[in-house]
């Protein structure tokens, strides 16, 4: 059995209408989706875990929660290795989406935010289309179990 | 063993100086200093990993990790219990201070700055010390194991 067949099950989880909104899809790990923001200010990802009803790390199971740390680990260093970051900013905020939603987000010390927090800082930039999905695609293929 | 022999290993933690300077101790978990922030717009904790010259939760090993996962659910659950909260704000930024912390704000609809992250929002107002004192033996006792 492999950790895939773990978490395969997804009940009744629809991605949240604002997080589709805003975000690509990247790719389903074994138990969250991974998205990208579409802003091209800042190399940021999203990682939801598909489960219904779910605003808090902690109403995960624990191996829910564990597996959520070992993907929050997995796309950090592949993030922080691919965009040479300074710094990774991880939370799970949800005061406005309240599905839980992990951000992920490369941080540079010279990046229009810096050292702030990116949330509410500078609208989005969205990316032209062809330059999403040749980041997507690089993204995707770093994630790939070896 | 328990979870408390295997993290007691602390090699050359020294809590950062501004972390110091903005907080009051509350208790050591098995691997994580927890701190409050001393301004009382917030329930506003700290969890800090003791390991000396890390700043990010990927550069812990596994098991640290994991723990680290399991004293965030057990802090989240007390806190957001204890202070009846409508949000948890779980993260670890750490672009100004670099060793790795990770926050656990308990927010509220109503709150000073909902729905935006707290940082940098409003100038932090200290408790009285009695009140800090209070406070911070509530939480201590809330969280010991039962």
């Amino acid at each position: 059995m492999t950790d895939q067949d773990n978490f395969t099950s997804s009940d009744h989880f629809v991605l949240d209408d604002r997080l589709e909104r805003d975000c690509i899809n990247v790719i389903d790990l074994a138990l969250s989706r991974l998205l990208m923001m579409n802003d091209r200010q800042y190399p940021w990802f999203i990682l939801v875990p598909r489960r219904a009803g779910v605003s808090e790390i902690f109403q995960l199971s624990e191996p829910e929660q564990l597996q959520l740390q070992r993907e929050s680990t997995h796309v950090g260093r592949v993030l922080m290795d691919m965009f040479a970051g300074d710094k990774l900013n991880v939370a799970a905020l949800g005061n406005v989406v309240a599905q839980l939603h992990v951000h992920h987000i490369v941080r540079y010390r010279d990046d229009k935010a810096w050292p702030d927090p990116v949330w509410g800082k500078h609208p989005a930039q969205p990316f032209a289309p062809a330059e999403a999905a040749a980041l997507v695609k690089k993204v995707r293929a770093a994630l790939a179990p070896a």
